[in-house]
Parts: structure tokens; C-alpha cells; sequence
């Protein structure tokens, strides 16, 4: 088994639930070592979640490939613990609400000091500085306070947010990202420093090009659903035996889809000529194309028009999705390992390297399950193990 | 000015449109030097959105901090000043569907030969390998495919799609985690590798905890709309001037919110006292929350609930958004110049770095506002850049 491109990196994973764990698990996916911390009760969401002979399949889709300690933070042993393995680790991952690292002691001076090549790394709600920095952050709030969710959803219905904790997941793998850009700037300067992502400018870092929109006309986009808001036919499209998605995203491509459904006079006639005039006729059109695609179903569709070049697709649900032969092709549906555990299905590795491709190289662990071996790779003879596990300070998994 | 940790990083960028330049653009936002090869007509997302002065704020969203190069690379000589750029340059990146870079000469053996520390990244809608790999793509048929609309609007609704083109901009910020994975394994072994991230496989990621419980139970998640699927009262409730997101996410955030809304009796209730009753009473519930919250306005309960420490907040529109004082402080909206051109409003930086932030180093630039200075580092004289332009091989800007 290939180390992987970050072995070697040590990361002290103090994060819990989504973002922060989303991260790591991103580093340990490219073969850092990740060390999660837990509280002596472990990550929450090792309680969250169907169980799966005891075991959630939540807390395994996003803690492969790390170990767990569990150490308790709010003892002043713990502290010294800690300490001990930030001296000689790469980057601390954290994401607690701002200011609770400083309560742990574990203040920028303080880390800087103890460590001066320690990249310390932030994923929080709002940032730490600004009017809200003490507000309580979630998914929800973040995908309505960022302006995504105004932009989703029926122009008639109400604003949508996405199911997938998105501004969670997109801010930790944006925070992989500044970590791994500080990692290689050390290369240069000898010196850490701080990363931090917020949830709420991650999600807004996605309105691109429809705030470059907003920023050039002052026009407030509105929401379209599932069409496009400046070209039609573009859509959902009914077929014999379900719909199917058309992406026609410019007249060329518009063209090979009317050609495959026999219409391609439509361009021609002075009624449908331009785009506006596209736009206009959006029912006649909608319904001419829907009389030609309803004698036949969805595969024929689709096979035809992903060979003529046009951009299409069935909305599939899970089921459909593990079940697809492409998606099989990719690896993306993959056994982990639990440590004394069972083996689980999860999501695969959509970061695909030729040389050192990511794999799993540790299993999920349980919790505490590394307590013992991390301890004496700092140095911490049985002895004193021992002694921290009876004083509770640590807990052997 | 700090250089930004990737200062020295050269990257040869082929891509266009949305998926390669939103990676690229990260990649520059951190210091590195982004060389952006465009054929004679320009990337297409020049000609897109609303102009201001004649420029693209749609492009300036996507490629600040670049350079630009013009380059006929289906001449045999435009190929080969590609060659004379790749032989030293650190990354090349490209978004063409998967077979493209090969009909250009450049297949993984030839760049390898070429420069064996090359990492040659890929962004594309399927992956490079299975049956699909012929397919066009487009981010609303990785919307469609992936699952991820299936997941998304109202349970009785449509699967909706979310506007913003977040299969590409997922895409593209994986690609810049696995690039920079690549760099920092390249310190070790001296090679180059191949980086590829598809579309559907990165939003198909974001599934995560929706996919373990479909693993963990076989079935099939439903759409819920805004409200959370097995949590009640949790969503939008409506106060005398608008509506307001709130995220009870356990018992004890609930209990605040209700102690805030002079509800708290409700959680002792017989009726109301397990969360399972609390779902089947959603109606006779939210009935009591609205009448209570219709008294007052967003702000007062805003400010009331992140007080007691309940996340929530308002679905802001783009308006919203950009006048919101969090933004602000988080320089989540700035200035970047053109080349010769206006400066434009654009989305900040969501990577902050404490030492060497992100900055605007290099203005958007003009269509082949670099190809001189380029040709020029490469050890190109005068007299040969003239005749290379002379032929058509390159545009000076």
C-alpha cells in the first residue's frame, strides 16, 4: 500500500461532528496522520445515526483513516498531554466556537511559542472577527444567512436549502486547502500560522457568477428552479417513463438536441429563432418537445443524446446512484474496516491520484482505540500511561 | 505585500469557463503563479454575463490573480512553445473531457518525459475511466446524476437543483486539495503524479451523512424541504416582517428557544415531550411558535435566540448579503482591478491566512495581457516573440 503524499504530516484533530471531521478525514484520505482527540463520551456523532452492530455508519463516513485519543481537555494533565503533542505536530485542527481554544490556554502566543511551525487551523460559523462571532453557527443558518438558499428553489415557492450539510462540507475541505497552502509556504519561511474558514463565506465563495451578476446590474437574482435563467429549452424534460435532465447551455448544443428529437427545423423558424424568442414561447415549446420524447423512454434519450454531445442526465436518487455502473467504475461506494468493528460502506475518494492514489490505510477507529500507541510514540513510558488512564486524564479504548 | 505561500508554484492552466479557472483562481488567490493559456478568441466566459466598460464580471469572479497567455495550440508551433512552458513549470491543470490533452500531444508518457516533476491535474464531469467517460457533462447533469437534486425540495415538489454551479466549484476546490497533496508528496519522491476530480464524484461526496443512513437502512432518502427530517420545530418560522431559519439540532438548543419564546412548558408536556410526538404534533406546534413569534420582528427575535445561543438567522437575499456588517468585517467583498481596465466588485478571499493572507496580486488580466513577459521568461528574444506573433501562433494583448 502506497504512504500516501501527506505521511508523515501529523495533525491534532480536535474537531468534532461535520466540518472539522470532514477535513481531517480529507488529510488522512491523502495519508496524514491524523490524531482525533476526543472528550472522554467521544465525537457526538459516534451516538448519531442507524447503528450497524453497534456502530454508526455517520461517524464512519467521515473518521476513516485516523486514530482516536481520548483525553480530557479540562483537566490540567490533559492540558500537559496536549501540549506535549503539539511540540512536535504539523497542524492543530479545531471547530469550536472562536475563543474557546484561548479558555483551553492554547492562545495564538501560547501555540507560536510551544511550537513555532504549528499551522493552527479554524472552521467556524461567521469568522472570528465581526458583529456575530458569538452567534451559534449550523448548516441551516449558514446556507440562509450566505444568500445560497434565496437562489434555490420554484420562482413561486418559497427559498430551498440543500439537503447535504453543504457550508459544513465545503468549508472543511476549503480548510484542507489553506492548510496544505501553509504546510508548503513552511517550506519556505520555517513558520506556521494560522487557516480559518467560515461556513457562511465558503457557501457565499459559490454565489460567483451570480453575484458578478448582481454586482454589474443591482438586479437581486431571483429563483428559477430547475430551468435556466437566460436560456430555454433547458430543464426537466418528460420522457415514457420518467424525466430527464437537459443541460442545452448554448445554441450548438441546442441544435444536436432538437436534430436527435427530429425538430431540428425550430432553429430555423422565424417564431423560435432567437433565444428571447425561446423564452417567450417557453410552453409551446416545452409542450413540442415533450409530444416528441414521451413515445420514448429515458435510456433511449439518453443514449441518443449523450451521443449526439448533449449534456444530459436522469435525476437519480441513492439508489440509483450506488447502483450505477459509472459511479462503480469510480470506486466512489467503498468498504472501511472498523477497528474491532465491522466493515462498512462508505462514499469513496473523489481526490484521484495516479501515483498515490488515496486508500484506506487505518480504519475507522473506536474510540480511544489509539490512546495507548500515540502515548508511547510521544514518549509517555507504561508506566505513566497507566497512571493517566486511572487518574482519567486519558481513557485506553 | 506578502507573496502568498505558494509563491514559486508555476502553474500552466489550460482550463476554461467554471470548474479549472475556480481552482486556478484559489490557487492564485494563494500566491501561486497562474499562467492562463487562452486560444485567440479568449476563454468564452469573456463574452458572458453583463459588461461593465466592456469587461466580464462573471470572468473577473473567476480569474483574478492570473496571467494571460494566447496560444494557438493546434499549431505545431504553438505546441511546441506549450512544450518549452511545461518543461519547467510545477502544475499543469486542464478541464477538457478526457481524452483531449492526448490528441494534443500531450499524454500522461510524453509530460512525464517532458518533465517527470510535472503534476498534471484533471477536472472533468465523470472521471477519466467507465462508461461515461464519453458523455459531455455540464453541473446540472451532475446535479441530476449525482443524487444530490434528488435530495433537494419540498417533499411533495420536484427535485430542485441548486442555481449556483456547485459541481464545478466543488470540483475545482478538490482539485486544488489534491494538487497541493501532489506538491507536498513531490518533496519526497521528486515526481510529478496525475491529479483528476469528476463532478459528480465531488458532489456525490457531499452526500455523506445522507448516504450512511441509506447504507446503514437500504432506504431511500426523501426530499423534506426546509425542514429537517427527523427534528421538530426546526426550519422557518415566520415573525411579524418576514420569516427566520432556525436550527433546534437537539434537545437542550430547543429548550432555549423555547424558554426564549416563553414556551418553555412545552417540552414537559405530556403531548409534547418526546421528540417523535413533537413530529406527529408539527401542525398544533407550529401554530403555537408562529402566534408567539408574529409579535415581534426578525430582528428582535435574532437578536433574542443567537443571545440564548440558538443558531438561526434570516434567508438573506444577494442585497442582503452585501450589506450585511459580518461580510464586511470578513472582506468577503472587494476591489480587483483589470488589466488597463475598471476595477470590479468581486467575492473575497474564504481562506484567511494570519501571515501571508490572501490578496489581490495580479489584476484580472486581458486576453493575452501576458504573453510577452511570459515568452520573455522563457528565454524567448524579442525577435521570436515578434515572428511567433507575426504567424498567429501567439496574441500579445
Amino acid at each position: 500500500m502506497n504512504k500516501g503524499p501527506l505521511d508523515g504530516l501529523r495533525v491534532i484533530d480536535l474537531t468534532r461532528v461535520l466540518s472539522g471531521p470532514f477535513c481531517t478525514m480529507i488529510l488522512g484520505d491523502l495519508g496524514a496522520d491524523i490524531i482525533k482527540i476526543e472528550p472522554p463520551k467521544g465525537d457526538p456523532v459516534r451516538a448519531q445515526g442507524t447503528m450497524t452492530d453497534g456502530h454508526s455508519g455517520y461517524f464512519a463516513g467521515f473518521n476513516r483513516n485516523k486514530r482516536s485519543v481520548v483525553l480530557n481537555l479540562y483537566s490540567d494533565a490533559g492540558k500537559s498531554v496536549l501540549r506535549r503533542m503539539l511540540a512536535d505536530a504539523d497542524v492543530l485542527v479545531e471547530n469550536f466556537r472562536p475563543g474557546t481554544l484561548d479558555k483551553l490556554g492554547l492562545t495564538e502566543a501560547a501555540l507560536k511559542d510551544m511550537n513555532p511551525r504549528l499551522i493552527v487551523a479554524s472552521i467556524n460559523g461567521y469568522g472570528s472577527t465581526g458583529p456575530y462571532v458569538d452567534r451559534p453557527a449550523f448548516d441551516f443558518i449558514a446556507q440562509a444567512m450566505s444568500g445560497f438558499m434565496g437562489v434555490n428553489g420554484e420562482a413561486d415557492g418559497p427559498p430551498m436549502r440543500a439537503a447535504p450539510p453543504i457550508s459544513d462540507l465545503v468549508a472543511g475541505i476549503y480548510a484542507a486547502v489553506g492548510i496544505l497552502g501553509a504546510v508548503i509556504g513552511r517550506e519556505k519561511t520555517g513558520q506556521g500560522q494560522t487557516v480559518e474558514v467560515a461556513m457562511v463565506n465558503g457557501l457565499l465563495s459559490l454565489m460567483a457568477y451570480i453575484s458578478s451578476e448582481y454586482f454589474a446590474t443591482q438586479k437581486v437574482p431571483q429563483r428559477t428552479g430547475n430551468d435556466h435563467p437566460l436560456v430555454y429549452p433547458y430543464g426537466l424534460f418528460r420522457c415514457a417513463d420518467g424525466q430527464i435532465a437537459v443541460a442545452n447551455s448554448h445554441d450548438q448544443i441546442l441544435q444536436r438536441f432538437l436534430d436527435t428529437l427530429d425538430l431540428g427545423w425550430v432553429m430555423a423558424d422565424p417564431r423560435y429563432d432567437t433565444n428571447s424568442k425561446r423564452m417567450a414561447a417557453r410552453e409551446e415549446l416545452r409542450e413540442l418537445i415533450d409530444s416528441r420524447m414521451a413515445g420514448k423512454s429515458r435510456d433511449h434519450w439518453l443514449q441518443a443524446l449523450n451521443t449526439a454531445g448533449v449534456p444530459c442526465g436522469i435525476v437519480q436518487d441513492l439508489s440509483q446512484v450506488v447502483a450505477d455502473p459509472q459511479i462503480a467504475a469510480q470506486d466512489m461506494v467503498i468498504e472501511t474496516p472498523w477497528q474491532d468493528g465491522p466493515s462498512l460502506r462508505v462514499l469513496g475518494f473523489p481526490i484521484k491520484l495516479g501515483a498515490t492514489p488515496c486508500t484506506i490505510r487505518k480504519p475507522v477507529p473506536k474510540l480511544g482505540g489509539n490512546t495507548g500507541n500515540v502515548l508511547a510514540e510521544l514518549g509517555y513510558t507504561p508506566d505513566e500511561i497507566a497512571k493517566l488512564a486511572e487518574g482519567g486524564t486519558v481513557v485506553l479504548g
